[in-house]
C-alpha cells in the first residue's frame, strides 16, 4: 500500500503529512478503468440496484419533511442524529435480535448516525488505531474498510479466513498478546498503551460478506463470539447487506451476543439508498463519547433534511413492505447467475476432490447480498483474464485486491444485481468463451 | 486541551487511541448549557437565521431532482462531487475574483464537494498534519477548526491577531523556520520531514470572522500574502461567511492572489440552509488527490441528492436574487443591536484613550456576517458575567474559548441574525442591566 510520495517543485509549500503517502487511490479504481467501456455487462459494480429505490416513497417524504418541518430539517443539529430515527434503528435491531432468538437492549442513546456507514469506519479508526498498531481483517475483506483505516497507520493483519468466517484458531495466533490483558491492578489501556502487540480489533463483515457473499455460520459466530471476549478483543461488526437473505434471516449479529465489546455499523444504502450518505453505528458506553466528538469534528451531524427523510420513509413498516421486493429481485438474479455458470462450466460437483475442484471454475452460492464468489480453474489469474473479458464483453473485479495480504489471484467478485437475467446469462456466456480462450481449449 | 482518559473497568477490551484524550466536547457546548432555559434571548447561537432558508425552491428543487434524475440522485457517485454543481462553484469564484480586480482561473477540476465545510477542514487536517506538528491560527478563532485539526495531535499555536487580521510581525516569528524551505536541491518536503518547527499552514478566516466578525484589510491582505508566499507558508482561507456582506463585498480572497499556496474552503450553510451539509474545497493540484483520496476513505461521497438539489436551486441565478435578502435581514439586525448598545452604554467615542476604552464596554461594527465581538470595562470576566444574564434573561458566548491560548476574558461574542430586532434591545437592555449590576452600579 506504501507508494512514493508524488513529487514536489522545490518552492511547493505544501508538507503532506506521513500518513498521506498511505492514502492512494484503490487498487480496483484503477482495474476497473479498463471495464469502462459503453455496452459491457458488468458484474464489476459495488452498486446496488437502481430499480430498487423507493422514488415514489421518496417523492412524498421531501414534500412531507418540507411542509411539516422545514426549519428542523434544514438548519444545524445534534451530532449524535435525529431523534425518532434513532429510535426506530434501535428497534428494529432489538427486534431482529429478538427474532434470532437473542436479546439485544438497544438504547437510542447508542446510535450515532453517520453520513453513510463509511463514515462509521472512518470514525472508528480515529477513536481506536494509533499509528503502528495492529488491527485484524478478514481474509478476503471489503476494501473501503481497509482504506478508511489506512490514514491512521495502523498495522493491517489478515486473518486467514474459510467460507464460514475467520478461522478461530488463526485469530488466537493473531491476538494471543491479548490474554496479557486484564492481570493488572491498573485500567486495561493503560497496561496495553505499552503492548504494540494487541490488536485494537477484528473488523468482520459476518452477512453476505463483501467480496465473498459468504456468511459467518451460527457455530462460526458462537466460537468468534466467545473466543473474542476471552481475548478481550473488540469486533467492529459492519453489516451492510444483512437483511438482503433471500431464504432465512442469517444468524444473530455479533454484537448482540456481547454489546459491550463490540461496535455494530449499519447503513440505508442498500434497503432504501446510498445517494443519502446514511449509516449508523451502535456503540456501547466505553466509546460512544469518542465517536461521537469524533463525528462532530468530521462534518459536525449528518444531513437532518436526509434523517427525517428517511424517518419518514421509513415510518408505519415501509421496510416490510420494501425489503422484500429487493430479496425477490436479487435473488432472482442470483438464481440467474447459477444457472448460467452451472449451464456453461457444469453442475458444482457434490463430492468432488480437491484436485478435481482445482481443474474447473467453482463458486459458492450467496444467502443473500450483492456478490458471489468464483475461483479459476489452477494456472489462470483472474487480473490476466480481465481484457479478455472485457474484449468479449463482460467485466468482473478480480479477487486478489481484496486480501491486505498474499491475495488468491484465481478469485474473482461476480456483482448479480445490476445486469438483467438475460444480461447476466449472456455475461457468464461470455466469461465462459474467455477463459477457455485464456485456457487453449 | 488534554484530558484525562475516562476510566475503564479491568475487562474493557477498549484501548482508545492516544489522539481520542485531546478529543473533547467544546468548552463552549459546556458553557452554553446554562443558557438552554425557555425564553431566553439568545446572542449565544452560531446558527443562521431558519427565515432565510429558501424552503419553496427547495420543494420545488426536490421534485424535479426526483422526477428528472432519481438515479443519479440516489445511487453511489464520484467522490470529487456532482460535476455541475463543481462547475457553479468554480465560476462563482472567478466572477468575485474579477469583480475584486484579480484573475483566478479556478477550474472545476479543483473543486472538491464536502459533507460542510467542517469536513474540508477534517479532510485538510488529515492530509497536512503530523502529530506534534505546528499549525498557526489566528487569535481568537473558529473553534470547530481546532476541533477538526486536534484529532491529528498537532501543536496549535495562536498568531496575535488585532481588528485587520493575524499581526504580519508575529506571523513572521511564528513560522520563521520556514525561511529554510526551498534551500536543499532536494524536493521540499523532503527537507521538512526532518524540521519539526516548520508550521504546516496557518488557518484564516478573512471576512466576518467567527467569533470576531473582523474582516481582513485589503492591506493586510496584500502583505499576509507576499509574506506566506515568502515563507512558503500554506494558508488555510476559510470562507464561510463572505456572501453576507452588508454594504461593499470584502477584498478579494487570500487564494485568488497565490492559488497553488492557498486551499480555499466554502460552504452552502448560510446561502441557502446548514441541514443539507454541502460546502466545498479548492485545492492546488500538489495536494488535491490526496484531499480527494481522504475524501473517498472518509465517506464515499457527499449526497449526490442533495448536490443536485442545490444545483438546482442555484441554476439561473437564484443566489443573486437570495442571498441580498439574507444581507439585508442581517444588516438590519446588526443596526438594530449597535442602536441598542450605544442606547444602553453610550456612543463608541472617536477618539477616546486607551483608558477611557478600557473602562467602558466597546464593540466593534461587522461589515456582514452573523457576529458582533464586544468587550467589558476591566475587572470584568464574560464567564462570571453569563449567569447573571441568564438570569436576566439573555445569553452570549464568552471570548476566551476561542483563543487557542491566553484568551481575553473581557471578550463575548453576540450573534445578531436570530432574535427580531425587538428581542434585540430587549436583551442588550438585559445585558447593561447586568453589566451594572455586577459593576455595583
Amino acid at each position: 500500500m506504501n507508494a512514493p510520495l508524488p513529487p514536489a517543485s522545490l518552492n511547493s509549500p505544501w508538507q503532506l503529512a506521513h500518513r498521506a503517502a498511505r492514502m492512494n487511490p484503490s487498487v480496483i479504481r484503477e482495474i476497473l478503468k479498463v471495464t469502462e467501456r459503453p455496452g459491457i455487462i458488468s458484474f464489476a459494480g459495488g452498486l446496488p440496484s437502481a430499480k430498487t429505490f423507493p422514488v415514489a416513497a421518496f417523492e412524498a417524504a421531501c414534500a412531507k419533511v418540507l411542509k411539516n418541518d422545514p426549519t428542523g430539517a434544514l438548519q444545524y443539529a445534534a451530532s449524535e442524529g435525529y431523534g425518532p430515527l434513532r429510535e426506530m434503528v434501535a428497534a428494529q435491531l432489538r427486534t431482529q435480535a429478538a427474532a434470532a432468538g437473542l436479546t439485544w437492549n438497544v438504547d437510542p442513546a447508542q446510535v450515532l448516525i453517520t453520513t453513510g456507514s463509511q463514515q462509521g469506519l472512518d470514525l472508528v479508526a480515529k477513536v481506536l488505531v494509533d499509528a503502528g498498531s495492529r488491527i485484524l481483517v478478514e481474509s478476503p475483506t471489503y476494501l473501503g474498510a481497509v482504506m478508511a483505516f489506512i490514514p491512521m497507520e495502523p498495522e493491517v493483519v489478515s486473518v486467514v479466513s474459510d467460507a464460514e468466517g475467520v478461522d478461530i484458531n488463526a485469530l488466537r495466533q493473531a491476538a494471543h498478546t491479548g490474554a496479557k490483558r486484564g492481570q493488572s491492578p491498573n485500567s486495561a489501556w493503560q497496561i496495553l498503551e505499552s503492548d504494540p502487540n494487541l490488536p485494537r480489533f477484528l473488523y468482520v463483515l459476518p452477512n453476505f460478506q463483501n467480496p465473498t457473499g459468504n456468511t459467518m455460520s451460527e457455530a462460526r459466530r458462537a466460537a468468534l463470539s466467545t473466543t473474542a471476549a476471552e481475548l478481550n478483543l473488540p469486533l467492529i461488526e459492519d453489516n451492510p447487506y444483512g437483511d438482503l437473505w433471500f431464504d432465512t434471516p442469517p444468524p444473530a449479529a455479533l454484537t448482540a451476543r456481547n454489546p459491550e465489546g463490540c461496535i455494530y455499523l449499519g447503513s440505508f444504502s442498500k434497503v432504501l439508498a446510498p445517494g443519502l450518505r446514511l449509516g449508523f453505528l451502535v456503540a456501547p458506553k466505553a466509546v460512544f463519547p469518542k465517536l461521537l466528538q469524533a463525528k462532530q469534528a468530521a462534518d459536525l451531524h449528518s444531513p437532518g433534511f436526509n434523517q427525517r427523510m428517511i424517518a419518514e420513509v421509513m415510518k408505519d413498516g415501509f421496510l416490510d413492505r420494501h425489503v422484500p421486493t429487493i430479496r425477490a429481485l436479487y435473488k432472482a438474479q442470483r438464481d440467474a447467475m447459477l444457472d448460467a455458470l452451472t449451464q456453461h462450466f457444469g453442475a458444482m460437483p457434490v463430492d468432488a476432490t480437491a484436485a478435481e475442484l482445482d481443474n474447473r471454475l467453482t463458486w459458492n452460492t450467496p444467502a443473500g447480498g450483492m456478490f458471489l464468489w468464483a475461483r479459476l480453474p489452477k494456472g489462470m489469474k483472474a487480473v490476466d483474464l480481465l481484457p479478455l473479458a472485457v474484449d468479449k464483453g463482460v467485466a468482473f473485479v478480480p479477487g486478489a485486491p481484496f486480501y491486505a495480504d498474499h491475495g488468491d489471484e484465481r478469485t474473482l467478485r461476480l456483482s448479480f444485481v445490476t445486469p438483467s437475467a438475460l444480461d447476466i446469462h449472456r455475461g457468464v456466456a461470455a466469461l465462459a468463451s474467455a477463459i477457455r480462450q485464456q485456457q487453449g481449449v
